[in-house]
């Protein structure tokens, strides 16, 4: 097809993402349903909006590399793909972290000690559980998270 | 220094991006600010949430590729890297566009007729400007955006 294709067939998500539910009925041939059913509601996945203040290790592309890849363990999820920038002439560094569970991304704004951050993952994976591990990373002064439930039906 | 340094050192941004105010000053040595003043706000970039609903095309990882590729030019940004994953059994696909103002990220749900998409752009661009992409592209018979100012200060 085309340089897509090397990429493509990643493995299934783990059976707990999935449920036997799906809108097609139990038909075994019907395709399975990745929305999650969880505390009465059924959503797509949980994005976690986070910023960051008076944050540090805003400028080293590696650094941020590594602690939003131990941010993805911490939840749970499975890497498949990283790519950062590093921009001058400020130093601010931009990247995202490509999941099996969706994705999490950065990009800082290191002469105002800032970074924004989002953390999507659907399936069992607990996004809440990255969060430690961010704060810890980049030692924020002051850290938001705000928390949406993409893709909600009930 | 490591595989991340052949990535590094974009050029710098859109001079429309920048501010000359700064935290630091007005000294010429200090470093540039890049948060946006806009509407009497003071942030460092829109996020656009956009949710799909009863879309099309969200099994081709090519076909979203290109639609991403078009709403990001269409809001006048610059595209620095893409990634795509395609999923089985389901044939949902994820992916996400580096950005030089930041990311456009996508995972679509093909057994729910649903995507979820995030914009996030800095600077000079116009994160609005790629929704009538996205519409033209996936056809949704419904759509629903979310805006967030992330790292407003005023």
């Amino acid at each position: 097809m085309n340089a897509l294709t090397p990429l493509g067939m990643v493995s299934e998500l783990p059976s707990e993402n999935q449920t036997n539910a799906n809108r097609l009925g139990q038909d075994a041939e019907a395709p399975k349903d990745y929305f999650v059913e969880r505390e009465g509601m059924c959503f797509a996945g949980t994005h976690l909006l986070v910023d960051l203040w008076d944050a540090g290790h805003l400028t080293d592309p590696a650094y941020i590399d590594r602690a939003l890849r131990d941010a993805a363990l911490a939840a749970g999820a499975t890497i498949l793909h990283s790519h950062f920038h590093h921009f001058s002439p400020n130093g601010g560094v931009s990247g995202v972290i490509v999941l099996a569970e969706s994705h999490i991304s950065i990009h800082t704004w290191p002469e105002r000690d800032f970074a924004a951050i989002d953390i999507f993952m659907c399936g069992a994976c607990d996004p809440a559980l990255s969060v430690p591990v961010l704060r810890a990373a980049f030692v924020p002064g002051r850290i938001e998270v705000e928390e949406k439930r993409r893709g909600r039906i009930s």
